[in-house]
């Protein structure tokens, strides 16, 4: 087995590993725990959504951003379309367009749909989030 | 100068590298001229703004994208604010908020607030864009 391949093979298992983390935080934040996020970013973590004024920087701007939205949010399933990481040295950058399925009024759901970019990196071993940035996919909006 | 200090001044003068490179790729798009980006992304390069359906994945989707509004963006002038440069290795993860000054009907002046993250990576020493991530602050949905 050549080199290429070798770590071609353990950059699959790294992006797995990434995608398997980000899954377990969003199972976690469809049922209004935010904290799962948290747990895995950084004290230097930047953050974009579409509800924030301007950047987000650090875990406690972030904890105290997720602290006024902890038990709001009810997803009812997710899809997580194409996630692809791109890996160079310490650094993986997840990203994945996402449907969210949102209970509606009349027992209907309705979709929500993200553009997500999730900036990885390595400290001491730990893989744990840099970044992040949520956004809408095609937004429609007002004139 | 402890080799702390020196690290630090390394990462302060490489921070106002990447945010130049930026401002030129910005001041060409604000005369229509996208290929400023195109020229400092990598082949890989994924891509995210409010008009594209999913992700874009590589330098030819995106040229092929940009190849549909070339000439046809023109932004007055535009701030850059609170630009950060977060360093990990051979990767830097350029984020700010952007307003551009957009010329709109009756000689009024229309503004358009953005969030944006650029992840840029080294390779042969040359920094480049692995990925793009455009959003609108605080869009005003339609209901």
């Amino acid at each position: 087995m050549s080199i290429r391949r070798e770590r071609s093979i353990l950059e699959e298992d790294l992006a797995k590993e990434i995608i398997a983390m980000e899954c377990e935080a969003l199972d976690r934040w469809g049922k209004g725990d935010p904290w799962g996020f948290t747990e895995i970013s950084t004290a230097e973590v930047t953050y974009y959504d579409p509800y924030t004024e301007r950047r987000l920087d650090g875990l406690e701007a972030l904890r105290q951003f997720y602290a006024s939205i902890e038990g709001k949010i009810r997803i009812e399933r997710y899809e997580m379309i194409n996630p692809r990481v791109q890996i160079h040295g310490d650094t993986a950058v997840l990203t994945f367009n996402l449907i969210d399925y949102v209970p509606a009024s009349g027992g209907l759901t309705r979709e929500v749909h993200w553009n997500s970019t999730e900036v990885y990196s390595r400290n001491n071993g730990e893989w744990k989030i840099v970044h992040t940035h949520w956004s809408y996919i095609k937004p429609k909006l007002q004139d």
